[in-house]
């Protein structure tokens, strides 16, 4: 998985049939010393994640493994909200 | 999910006969402040999209999660179109 | 999918006994505006392709969706061979 | 398989429900030389690694098919502890 | 599928159940005129191969679909010793 910061949501009316009713949310990726980068992704969001929020996600078909994406056209998805990493003995995050 | 903009169509009429029937829409990949880069991706379209509008595309196995693209041999897939994103308090992108 | 210019053949004898009688052509990945790059694949044929042609080629799990290449360890399929695509108002390429 | 050192540890609290119970590692890849670089990935240990140790990942679907990871939201699994590789004559890594 | 040369190997004593037995090689990525670059693979050897060799290997789910690596946590496999290759009029490599 990756970690993430969610900096925005997304909206899309017009969509397949399997993806009515998801939360898209724009994620922009972290380094592991918790930097933004200028790579994103816009991930469907299973656990109630929030702008500002930092958090990981799964690509690939392991992203339909949730309840909410399951068997969706879906490549990324937000599964955990991130309390706290270290690297060594230094915590790069820990949320407020 | 990625974002981009359909720049163009693709014609093959010699291909594999699960491809039979599909449009093809050749994608330019944009970034979370919805500048065109150089990447692309030529993407079946699941979702009536047209020339000139922004797009989000699936890649992979979740490329075949639509029932146009069911089992074919296709690793991306348009399978909606954005109305509107923002970043921050920014929106980057509204549809007309 | 990506576009790329089949520039080469490759031979394996000794191969996964799945891998028996199928074509590896070598494709150097093509631009959205037909440069060639310096990124390539070995893809296996699904189509008939042959050395000089323009055609469009699916990864990963997809590449395994042509009865050719069902459930082998393949990667990459060429699944189109391709007459023409524009960006805007350009035809960036037209088969002869 | 990639190589990787894991560096740290990482807290979920708030998480996907099939992905309670797991162990997630801050693993930074290595090159082929065991040097360090910039790019990382959270995996879930399925091995008993422990911080500072060198171990192989495996990412996408192969990463779901440890019993440790099945069906769940997780594309990238610690599967190995590495012992030793070489390069040519030159031993690159040995663990105490 | 992508080109490499075995360069060296990998010992793994501490490992999930399902990698048991297998062998594990260190493949260094080749371009597609057969010059080393800087980027790796730790495969799953499914032929038989050794140092020294210029092999085609899979990379994915499509990794798991050879006998040797059917559903274990592998995302690489060797599946093919090469003999020869050509680009254009230009033979790249030719196994002696």
């Amino acid at each position: 998985m990756l970690l993430g910061k969610v900096v925005g949501t997304l909206v899309a009316t017009h969509k397949d049939e399997k993806m009515e009713g998801l939360k898209f949310l724009v994620v922009r990726q972290i380094t592991v010393d918790n930097a933004e980068t200028a790579n994103y992704v816009v991930a469907v969001d299973a656990v109630g994640a929030g702008v500002g929020e930092v958090v990981m996600y799964a690509s690939g078909s392991s992203a339909r493994q949730t309840k909410t994406t399951d068997q969706r056209p879906c490549d990324a998805v937000i599964m955990a909200i991130v309390d706290t990493w270290n690297v060594g003995d230094e915590v790069k995050y820990r949320k407020d």
